[in-house]
């Protein structure tokens, strides 16, 4: 008799992006007048840079013929493409990696997903509180404790070290809700803290493109002994507008080491290759080719005028924001702005208020955990010139 | 203290396409002037068909656009191309299924790999042998306990009913690697015995389009019932090419449910839902366009022709090693073609000994399994000329 995975039905519902969008189209459905401006938005805008595009053609061709035809690649990506992320992406930082300790993925979502499934299911995690939901949802799913440690302002958005000592712990910087990023000093000590108890940091580094700070680390490797205590997760989504083309790399340091359940010291890549072998296929071709393209001068020169055209409207949307009185946090280092909601009310409370008064949607901060309540979202991915508009808008709705 | 999945050391080390390799290259490396002919190899070769390109560029111009760039899409997959499967390759068999039943993928591999996430780790499951490894290790990775369902000539290749009831069946047909396909019969046994002890069904079908025998249902879903008791899986891959480009679907019928913990009865359509939500971010819209060009009525006509040529592949080294009196299984609803080899000689022993009497390569049937162990397995996918010349050279090897 067929058994389902009971931790399932632990799982929340997940309808915040739905609940955002049911607002949304009932307000314009009674108000067909108005324009409606979205800042809600996580998604990046088209379209895809010169070079891109040219490889992505490219690749197509290459399908197209007999002699450049590529079929099954390897699963774990190939030595061109590792070995570039090594040279382009780690080594300008002074990082040393081996092209082996590189794995091509589709993108930053599956691998954070799926990683898990190489450790044991009595491991005790440690989740930032907000935070991207799907790090919580995967180890529910597998039945894990977590504790979760909050981030607000008065911590300065870096959690504070946690009383009960994790196995697993998960970090974020650029952060997503919060927009804010970790310094040198705040990642040293959650570094130093993994090694000292011997427990596995998985770093998100999807929006290591935004970082503009000098004391921000590009990656988790810039501090001493990360590759023997961190897993990177990275992601040409957000530096490149992959969110469709779906590409991405994970690191996985031959230096780290986990335990078996009878004590035994085992190195963690050769088990994350067998998963990746077992259970994925290899990335497109196509997408893989295109991430090639990204990891040159001037792909990196063309990705980084759109990160600058992004950089500027999060600024509009800072400054904006401060104008009229809000308390603004992150956005310097990232796409997205965290607010506080002013008077005391609710993140679903400001939400209306914001739609009804100045048709502006932001993300409620609570769709991401108890401490988002009483903050919002705004993201900076949309048009310059609704990034102006929007502010505007509720400048006025405050005067008025 | 971070603790591995204990469960990945009980994998066997996965070596056949390795050995292979090296075996394959040592040969080539002390007879330089030989020419080996590989008939081992399981994938497919190009070029795309001509609608397919012209989707796949459709799409990259689609991203250097504005106004149609493509960034997110669901991760289940677009209405568009879930309604097209339904439409286009469930209805025509006379099998109906709602858009929402259907998931959009990239590939096979990584949903059969995947899908016991929302079962249970107590389950019981059932296996055949041989059998295409990832289902058996993806159930030693999850601690599952598994039952080996022999699969040879004395069957006809249809394993019988287990003495231990599973709660989990993997089924595959067309058969890899044994090239055998299950009739309508052999496959409605199956399926009323899973709807009597309540077991569901993953049944393969990544091999659906080279069926030609009438008696062999293209689907499980043809089988009264199965709706109840079976996910199907499909790939685009060796349908039309897409090894390289990454795309498939799963179904997943409303009509299925599992138990809980405190046996209460849960559909599992909303668990493979929320599954691909949390540890997956959608297909690539690039491949999810090649794989709605594929589900046009041109784009049948195009990859047929290709299937046939195949075929043809598969007629030339099943009749030839008939010939030379061989035993030869499978080969009519598969590319592949399943030898007992001769003289009693091991899978590796035939394999060594075809590689240095005719230069040419198989892949070891033991690699699939301990009762692999005395076949070789051949592929069709390769040129017919060398198909051709691999024939006359094992006949030579014979007659001299």
């Amino acid at each position: 008799m067929i058994h389902i995975n009971s931790n399932f039905l632990q799982l929340k519902p997940s309808y915040l992006f739905t609940e955002i969008v049911n607002r949304t189209r009932a307000y314009e459905q009674s108000h067909p007048e108005s324009k409606v401006l979205r800042l809600g938005v996580g998604d990046v805008r088209g379209p895809l840079v010169p070079v891109v595009i040219e490889a992505l053609h490219g690749a197509v061709d290459d399908l197209a013929t007999v002699e450049r035809f590529h079929g099954y690649g390897l699963e774990e990506g190939p030595q061109w493409l590792r070995q570039r992320v090594a040279d382009f992406d780690y080594a300008p930082l002074g990082i040393t990696l081996q092209a082996d300790e590189v794995f091509i993925s589709d993108g930053a979502g599956s691998d954070l997903g799926n990683l898990t499934d190489i450790l044991d299911l009595g491991n005790r995690v440690a989740i930032t509180d907000p935070v991207y939901p799907a790090y919580f949802d995967t180890n529910i799913m597998a039945g894990r404790t977590i504790d979760l440690l909050p981030c607000t302002p008065e911590n300065d958005f870096c959690p504070a070290l946690p009383e009960q000592t994790p196995d697993l712990i998960y970090l974020c910087s650029p952060n997503n809700p919060t927009g804010t990023a970790m310094t040198r000093s705040q990642l040293k000590m959650w570094v130093d803290f993994a090694r000292e108890v011997h427990a596995l940091i998985i770093f998100d580094g999807a929006y290591e493109a935004f970082i503009q700070s000098a004391d921000v680390p590009h990656s988790i490797y810039e501090i001493d002994g990360a590759q023997e205590c961190a897993i990177e997760v990275r992601s040409f989504s957000k530096t490149a507008g992959f969110t469709g083309v779906r590409c991405g790399y994970t690191v996985v340091p031959h230096a780290l080491f986990g335990y078996s359940n009878t004590g035994e010291r085992v190195e963690l890549n050769p088990l994350w290759h067998r998963r990746v072998c077992t259970k994925y296929n290899g990335t497109s071709y196509i997408a893989e080719r295109a991430g090639e393209a990204v990891l040159t001068d001037e792909g990196r020169r063309q990705n980084m005028e759109r990160i600058a055209e992004y950089h500027h409207n999060a600024d509009i949307i800072r400054s904006g924001l401060q104008q009229i009185g809000m308390q603004v946090y992150g956005g310097i280092d990232s796409p997205y702005i965290w607010t506080r909601t002013p008077g005391g009310m609710s993140s679903w409370q400001y939400f209306d208020h914001l739609l009804q008064t100045a048709q502006v949607v932001c993300t409620p901060g609570v769709g991401f955990g108890s401490q988002g309540e009483g903050f919002v979202r705004f993201s900076a991915f949309g048009l310059t010139s609704v990034a102006e508009q929007a502010i505007q808008r509720l400048q006025n709705s405050i005067t008025l």
